[in-house]
Parts: C-alpha cells; sequence; structure tokens
C-alpha cells in the first residue's frame, strides 16, 4: 500500500513528504461523508491520521487513549487553532496547533507528553492541504517530544467553515515544584524575553495582503518546552512564564501585572525587533508589541538567577537572541510603563479589540 | 456586579437561567475583537466563561490548568461537535459537548474528572444563544461529576464558522483494572445496550426539516459515566464497551467485530426503538440502527456476569431500558448479522458515507 510505503520513507528520512495515499486520487477533496461515520471516514483516519502520527498510545484506537503520565500534577491545556491563510512562511496552522498547546503547558513548568487532536474540516478542503498539515503535525510533534494520542474529524458544509480549524489539547507532567504563576512575581523580578518580536504577526499579515520585504519574514513559530526545562534542570528560580501569543507583550504584561498587582517597566531600546519586522509594522499601522508571537515568551526571574537564566536561554536554540528587558519595579496597582530611549516613560495599555484577526 | 448575582442565583436554585451579564447590552453579538487578546476578550471570557464554570482549577487562570488526577493511569480523549441546529429538542451543542466527551471516557472505563472546552465562535452570533449554552454546559458537567478546567476562545469571521463549534477534550482517571477493548472481545460475549435507540438523530433531523410528530421525539443525550462505575463497582467483568454514536449501531458493531476479528449476531425483535422513532424513520427514508445517539452504548460482557449486568444497568437511570440484543457467536473474519422476527438472517453492514450530517 502506497501510503505506508510513504510513511516508511519519512520515518526512514525524517523529511517533509508530499506524496499523498491512492485514495486522494478518487477523492481529491473532503466531503461530508469523510466525517460521517462510515467507510470514507474510517479510510480517512487510517490513511492520514493514524499513519502519519503512528504511535502505540494512538493505535489503542478506542474512544480514549490510556496512559501513564507518571506520579504527581499534571498540566492540561487546550487551544483552538483558526489562523488564516492556512499556509504561510516559516508554518501552516498544523505546526501552530503542536507549537500553541505545547508552549502552554510549558509556561506552566510542565514537561508536554501528549496531545489530542480534534480537526473540523470544510468540505472541499483540498486532500493534499490536508495532507501537508497533518505531515508539518507530525514534524513539530517530533520536534517538541510529544506524541499525538486521541482525535476526532468531523466535516462541516462547504460555506460553514473555512478549510480546517484544529484544536489540540495537551497533557504534560509537572517537573518543576514551585508553583510557577502571575502571584509568584515579586518586587525586583527581571523580566527576559527569549528572542525578537513581531515575526508572527507579520508573516501573518504579509501573506494576507500580498506583501513582499526585501528580507522574507518568517513566522517564529517553535515549541519552547526545550528552553524552559533547561532552565529548570539547572536550578533557575523561576516566578512566571507567559508565551507572547494574541495581545503580543504588551497584552501579556498588563495580564500578569493585573494578577500579580505590580508595576512593570521595561526599556524600549532593550526590546528586540528586527528592522525589518519594525519597518514592516510602521507600513502596516501597528505596534511590534501588540504583535503576536508563537515562539516567544517573557520570565520572571529574581535578580540572584538573572544572568544565569540569561545563559542558560543564550545556549538553547529557542533563546540565542534572549535579552534582559525590564523589571518588576513595586508592588502596586497594575501598571505596565515603557521607557524609550531618551528617557521618558509612557502607560502601555491593553488593547481594546482586535488588532490582526485570527493570527493564530 | 450583575453577573455575580445572576450567577449566585443559579448557584443556588441550580436552576436554568437566561439573564444574561450586563455587557450584553452593549455587544448582544459576538465581534471579531471578542477573540483578538484584547479588553473585549478578557472581559467575555471572564463574564461568561470563568463566572459561568467557576471551580479551583478554573481559576488558576494560566496558560495550563494544574491537576491532581491521583495515580496510575489516565483516559484522554477529544471530540468537536458541530451539530446543526444549535438548540434542539432535549438539549444543545453544549449539552452534547459535556456528555459526548464524557461518554467517551466512560467508554474506557474511566471516572471522568476533568474537561478542556475551545469555542471557535462566529462573528455576529447573538450572546444570549451563547449565554444558553454556557448554563448547559455547566448543568451536564455538574450532572456528569466534572469540571471545566482549562479553556479558549477564537472568532471567525462572519460567512467562516456556523454560529459555535465546540471542542472539549477530557481527562479521567482509570478504575476498572482490566483492559475494555475490542481485543478482549470473546466468543459468547452478551451484547447488552442501554436504551432505545436513534431519538438524538431523529430529534436534530426533525428540527432540521421543520416536522413535528404526534409525540415530542426528545435526544437521548445524557452522560453515561454513572451507569458504567455501577457496572465496576459491582465486580462485573466487562470486555468492551462503545457509545452508539455517529454510524449508530450498526457502526460500532462493525469496528468493533473487525478490531476484535470476531462474528456478531443481534436479534432484530430485541432491539429497543420507539415507536415514534420508527415512524419517523421511515417517514425519513433513515434505518434507525444507523442513526447516532448520544447517551446510548453497547457492552460486552460474559455469559457469566449478563444477568447482574443488565439488572445493575437497569437500576440505573442511564440504563432502565437495558436490553439484551444479542452475542458474539464465534471467532472469525469481521461479520455482523441480524436475525429477524421470523428468523431470517442478513449482513447488517457499514455505511459508506454519510446518513445524516452534523449530528454531533
Amino acid at each position: 500500500m502506497n501510503t505506508v510505503k510513504t510513511i516508511e520513507k519519512i520515518s526512514q528520512s525524517n523529511e517533509f513528504s508530499l506524496s499523498c495515499p491512492v485514495s486522494f486520487q478518487k477523492y481529491p477533496h473532503v466531503l461530508l461523508a469523510h466525517g460521517g461515520g462510515g467507510k470514507l471516514m474510517h479510510q480517512l483516519i487510517e490513511e492520514v491520521f493514524l499513519s502519519v502520527f503512528d504511535n502505540a498510545n494512538l493505535n489503542q484506537r478506542h474512544d480514549s487513549a490510556v496512559l501513564n503520565p507518571g506520579q504527581g500534577q499534571i498540566a492540561f491545556t487546550t487551544d483552538s487553532y483558526v489562523v488564516q491563510p492556512l499556509f504561510f512562511p516559516g508554518g501552516n496552522i498544523g505546526t501552530l496547533a503542536i507549537n500553541g498547546t505545547v508552549n502552554d503547558l510549558a509556561m506552566s513548568g510542565a514537561r508536554p507528553l501528549y496531545l489530542s487532536c480534534g480537526f473540523i474540516l470544510e468540505e472541499g478542503l483540498a486532500m493534499e492541504d490536508l495532507w501537508r498539515i497533518v505531515q508539518s503535525m507530525r514534524q513539530a510533534a517530533m520536534k517538541a517530544k510529544v506524541q499525538i494520542v486521541t482525535g476526532d474529524t468531523k466535516v462541516v458544509d462547504k460555506g460553514k467553515g473555512d478549510g480546517v480549524f484544529i484544536n489540540t489539547a495537551g497533557i504534560g507532567i509537572m517537573e518543576y515544584k514551585q508553583k510557577i504563576s502571575p502571584q509568584m512575581v515579586q518586587e525586583g523580578d527581571a523580566l527576559i524575553v527569549n528572542g525578537d518580536l513581531g515575526r508572527h504577526g507579520i508573516a501573518i499579515m504579509a501573506t494576507r495582503e500580498g506583501l513582499s520585504f526585501e528580507t522574507k519574514i518568517e513566522s517564529d513559530t517553535i515549541p519552547l518546552a526545550g528552553v524552559i526545562q533547561d532552565l529548570i534542570s539547572e536550578g533557575i528560580e523561576i516566578h512566571c512564564l507567559r508565551d507572547l501569543t494574541r495581545g503580543g507583550l504588551a497584552s501579556a504584561l498588563n495580564e500578569i501585572a493585573l494578577a500579580a498587582s505590580v508595576e512593570i517597566n521595561i526599556d524600549e531600546p532593550q526590546i528586540p525587533v528586527r528592522e525589518d519586522v519594525r519597518g514592516a509594522c510602521e507600513m502596516l499601522g501597528l505596534d511590534p508589541l501588540y504583535v503576536a508571537n508563537e515562539g516567544r515568551f517573557i520570565a520572571f526571574i529574581p535578580e540572584k538567577d538573572v544572568k544565569k537564566a540569561l545563559s542558560v536561554m543564550k545556549s538553547s536554540p529557542a533563546g540565542r537572541e534572549a535579552a534582559i528587558i525590564g523589571k518588576v519595579t513595586r508592588k502596586s496597582s497594575a501598571l505596565v510603563t515603557m521607557t524609550s530611549a531618551i528617557g521618558v516613560s509612557r502607560i502601555l495599555d491593553m488593547i481594546i479589540g482586535e488588532q490582526l484577526p485570527r493570527i493564530c
């Protein structure tokens, strides 16, 4: 069977492949019947999801996967992905669906283990697009060291969806023994960001608007569990972690300031933003501090561990551009301020509405 | 704050309430901005999801919920719900989203504990509809004794969704120590169904087509974890369980026959189908054995425990109409046959495509 061969080839080469199962010749697009509980649905599940995501837990093929996460506390999270366009420089909706949920687990100090995966397909979706998405999910899951262990597929009529929506829920095991949460944030904590801001949102907007720039702006989507595990295993004291997705850095800081009742000050010149991203933001009338990222997080680290934390992060592929960008100035009512290069401070507020719709 | 009052009232009275938060007067419909990561999204999450689903695990308000499921194996499952219409006799999309995932956990012999909940809202959805759905989810979760501990909200542009899609993933703890799976099915096992078939699918179809019948046909959606726990705690040996959703009884039996390599025979006269449901099926050209249920399951029980299992099921509200409908006749290649009242046997095959689209 061709599917099996394709999968073997991928397993061996560990490379991205676009070869589709033979059945795609007969059904090149998703039909309502692919979600109907009959033979076509079973074929889709076998040939696409089970064969690509292949692992012992998933292969139980029962209503639930039965798992052994080990003893102790677990972390549990979910996200739905509705990004448009489905494919963009640096990734696609499938990459996001894996990395985004892995990152939410990592932000709790958990080691991500298992993902569930729910597809809502629109009738008429090209099977080849689904195949490419599913292959990317497989690769992203391997990179993040998680297994997709259970799933679900629904099909909605043409015009009642938008190609494909993906929900992933994730389970991780808690390995960091202290609580990581806004409530742990202390006066004097330093803020470290793991890299440059704004690329994911700009990559999406540029694709959507048909813009091109001199340099290619690719999404920053990556799994963050590795760098967090590095911090934990080096014994760094971590007070709070937050990934900088919808609403960007500014919204994340406002949320934490509110939950922790602290004043946070960041230094504008220290915030890493690539020149091409800054230029694109100006052109599009966006502020990079509010633009979504998919591989960036902020860590609140007590003064005593800041240097070590920065060095650990810089030695991880997911933290090479890490930078200290500010600190918690005092316990107070929630406030986020930013000091510019010439020493002027302004309030960095939460945005009211939507800056970039459907960026994840 | 009115929201809080409303919630208190509900908590006290434990009744369904349609009073909406005050902010709904300003924003009676979902806007794209409700999914944008800004103030409006936070308001929606606080006033609707957090206040209605209120529990200590959810109130952590972090990227993941940190949980203590206890020692041992866990079960993990997911389902997306795309039913149309959103409201139907006997329930709505929210009821299904809780019961469906609870039931998938129960079918593995797990006691359901925690649910995640991902909403994909279409711009323009009436806030009051969302409120009713969320209230139903709260009630269903209480009835099924599960907590909604983590969630996500996305908004898609008008015309790119269909009101609301809901994904729930669930975690349960394994309390039955034997494996419950098709591989455990034995020659001689009896098949017990917990009630009459076909009501959910017919309730949906009737609403969709504007049909009315002399008696009201309501969806059979209920949580099944209680009756399964009863079987387990009574020491019944359970070989396999399967809920009879998409594709109905016939598809479930075919799946199990295939996975277990057995021949299954069922007795047509023993299969409980209400007269009005049978009539509606004839009118609509449907076979009740292929129609989806949302509160029905089939149990494979060894001969020695059949009587006791039937009696335990009949004493549970979720099994009052339980009936023995057939047995596993032999190990062989997969085959499902049905014997009619006059003794004629025919093959009950899996359907190829879609019988009823979007029934769950």
